[in-house]
């Protein structure tokens, strides 16, 4: 296993068949950066376009179509202390005849909240602008708002949205700690990332997290001959789905179907226990619903589970802890 | 406060302004049984058709239309052994090109799977069919399917979807513990409750939980004057909102409208705080995704709320507990 | 046949098992009048609360669930001169971030178009609020956006939704000549009629049509032992399907749904060529999108239909026309 | 004015900003080829892989961002006589719980339906499979399934959806006669085109139409600074919006937008008389429901519209019709 210290010079607002700026060994580790949303970096600089740029893309030596990509999140962690974040629900997320009464800003601005990150006491607290709540103080937990791999056949997608290949599905559980499955479309999958939050409530409902850069240890892996149709991920406690769509309906049939066909194929139940399991164990989470396509997740205790399905699972012993942290 | 021991001896597929059964004072606590989804009480006798049959309703002397009706469920406890459930998931939450694959029974049968249900010891075990899991035994969580209040307007709805009066919302948090807040929407609220389940997956997807009869402790209580458009509750540690209808899109537009309007009329938060707690501190559940209506949950933890907010929350001492449980 | 000249006394604001107004024998013919969305009769007079009121309803001699009720609207004549109309986009038919920008009145008012509609010259002149337009003259059609049947099962549903009974579905080919086929849920069927629109565009879609009273005129007849799921209909030219739900992609899965099903058991054709058939010749309209069911309509020119599978088409000599007109 | 005839020789199935095959100026008109959505020619042999593959793109000098592009469809003529379409309805556009029922071919097997494609005699004619219609012949009516420009930020969409940019919405309205207005996104414009069919239903809903290679001729023009935000079109008797998305709500209320503000911007209409006369005049017509993103069309009469505002409207001498035909 490689160690890569990684420092972006480019970015790109699409994931799609990009020159990839570094190659990497299944099992490497990578230590790199990311810019916020805005492009705006560690130094308050801003370094590229808005719209969510991404670090990357990563090649992974020896994948092609039809392997998985095996992505462990070690680490994110904010590396500056200005976050922002909207000031109110998004017109989409409220019923139709609220959206006038929504606290708009007056025509033609955009107004952000301004919050101070402190990634050593794990705080977010709020600057401006204060109400009611004064200097809010809500714990942060860093998570990655988008990532995934190149689309299929030629395709690049914006990072504003998301679809098999992952993308921006702001959902909370994208945190250290987790192992991410994403299908590889491409030879070399070509992985990116960013768009790092260090707080976001369900559904990313005014249609940012708190927006800041990070830094951020992960590991790349290969599965050959894995196929998955959707991203999946697993925590030490469960296995999970992500389907992207709109409506939230398809999304949520997106990632239920994946469920079955994981727990069919590779956990070997059979449809009957397979899905009765599910009908009664099943968990859902809500990633965003407020871009392009929403983001569905399908969660399911690893207890109900049986043990020797774990042959896809990566090794943890892979995952080795950062010395100097 | 009186306490009643109701036992139905008739039943109801509608939530409407049907005769009440028992009058009450706000503040009574009420003990009585439902029977499961197909009408079988606990002695597995079929006594009514099928339909989540209603037990109720209730008249709450008082209650007008612009009030809220509040429920605690003190107690739901499954009365008999025998549940039952569905066994495959419902073709509305899978990919329209996977329905054809699912391990649908012989043209014109139904198939259900059986349960034993050990409320002592608190567990649920498959009885059949069996087939990878063995007979696989989950902890149980006894909830209600459906309950709610009467319609306005003269209006009777099936007992199979939900709207803003309540009914079939399928939610796993209406379980022993939890404050329901409904609007009441005819004189006397006619509070009808029943469709209760042994255990339940997040969305209910393959169209059941485990269904069951159940004995039933709760209490209703009445906060005259206090306006709500869509069910509301309250735990320990959260508050949350119910939003029914589909898409699930629309179903989640409600609850998030319903939670702030509650943070910025009750709670006495502007509404660009409000907005910006929701947007980094909301979580959603799934009720069902199977019913006409679907059902999105809103949830926001106590801890981010001011305390003073609290004066129409139900006052814990009105709970007693049950003497001989 | 009968002929029946019904002055309606009361109104209902759901379709549901009330107590008939009227027998009549399957074939008669009724003439009768309708108030407005508001309750407002010919002479301006409100008559009863608003909401979509119905006169009726009317119970056909014979007619059980498992039947079909065959309408045939001959004639639908606004009886006064005075009609009204929205005056903006509703919330729910334009983008959200649109919303906010819509010609909202000052906030508590509610503003209405006024309308002259001439019957005799069949035209629609606006009055007021004129603009860019002045007094635009519109060619009337009158249609009738609310009719249908009482549902099964006890429910009694809101006039201001649809389903498969019917309802609110505001289809401007709900029209003079149209032919309508609706479930027999309960017996007698009980046919409801009521909210004429002097015109209204495809959608609803500012949430009226130029709403007036009417009279009307229609046959009803009966259908023994036909079975259908949802309201159909048909004209000189086509047969058409009605689907009631929301996302508007559910109520043109019910529609598509409805029509393969009728040229497979009625017309004769193998579920191959009666899709392939869809697939090439099917047409579309929007009932509305404004209402909680939303409505699209399934169409099919008869010129590609066997003529052989007619036989449960009413018999066009049943149809006498109104002598004095 | 000058004429093209281009003859393709490789295909793209993304709309992106590839390398242009032919430069032309503004008004000038091109006569090209366009191969069927397997990449099929007229000689039957597939010259490039399949999902409706583009002829192009074509970069119009001057066109830049925020210049609107006119596309004028002259012809478009079917250069074969098979023809091949789907042979039963797509699981998404019929109830979930008939989806099993369809007419399935066998596990791992597609199959189509061939027809002979008569373009002098405006026929397209069942070959097989043949059921109970026989050899069914219906009036051909070529259109474009997949058409449009590039799209912003460095995306390379899919032809099998739609977006802002056009691309495959599947309308029946894009046949000979229409003209198309695009929003420019990247220098020069970069249209494509392909996908055509000689007949087609509304909503594409058995997956093709009657899918076939074509020669097309249309001209290309420019709209300096005239922005749109979606597809627009124009026919002798209509102006129409498209809006591409799911579900058709979301598409229904993008194109209803755009023509809100197309009666606002360009008509001169105040806001209550643009919406007031939608209200009542607006007809909507279902491109398809097949592909990931639907298409809704919305429609107005022109005799409704004031004369003056045609400014923007593409002047009918630019026209020249094909003098050898």
């Amino acid at each position: 296993m490689n160690q890569h210290h990684f420092t972006p010079t480019h970015y790109y607002n699409t994931l799609g068949s990009h020159a990839p700026v570094l190659r990497v060994a299944p099992g490497d580790r990578i230590v790199t950066t990311t810019v916020d949303a805005h492009g705006i970096d560690a130094q308050r600089r801003q370094v590229t376009p808005p719209g969510n740029p991404m670090t990357g893309p990563f090649y992974v030596e020896g994948a092609q179509p039809g392997d998985t990509l095996v992505v462990h999140i070690e680490r994110i962690t904010p590396n500056r202390s200005y976050g922002w974040s909207g000031t109110f629900l998004a017109p989409n997320v409220v019923d139709p005849d609220f959206v006038a009464g929504l606290p708009w800003p007056p025509k033609g601005e955009r107004r952000y909240a301004e919050w101070t990150v402190d990634a050593a006491a794990g705080t977010a607290t709020l600057v401006s602008p204060q109400g009611a709540l004064g200097a809010l103080k809500l714990p942060s937990a860093p998570m990655l708002g988008c990532f995934g791999v190149a689309p299929a056949d030629g395709e690049a997608i914006s990072t504003a949205t998301s679809a098999q290949h992952g993308g921006n599905m702001d959902y909370r559980g994208f945190c250290a700690g987790v192992t991410v499955y994403f299908p590889v479309l491409v030879p070399g999958a070509l992985f990116c990332l960013g768009d790092g939050h260090a707080v976001q409530g369900a559904g990313e409902i005014v249609g940012t997290g708190i927006e800041i850069s990070c830094e951020v240890a992960f590991t790349l892996d290969l599965q050959k001959g894995r196929r998955i149709e959707w991203p999946r991920g697993e925590t030490a406690t469960h296995i999970f789905t992500a389907g992207n769509a709109r409506p939230l309906d398809q999304a949520l049939q997106h990632a239920t179907t994946e469920m079955a066909r994981w727990l069919q194929t590779e956990y070997g139940l059979d449809p009957i226990t397979a899905q009765m399991l599910m009908g009664m164990a099943v968990e859902y989470e809500v990633g965003n619903v407020f871009d392009p396509a929403y983001t569905m997740i399908c969660k399911l205790a690893k207890r109900w589970l049986p043990a020797q399905a774990q042959t896809w699972i990566l090794r943890e012993s892979r995952f080795v802890e950062e010395a100097s942290q």
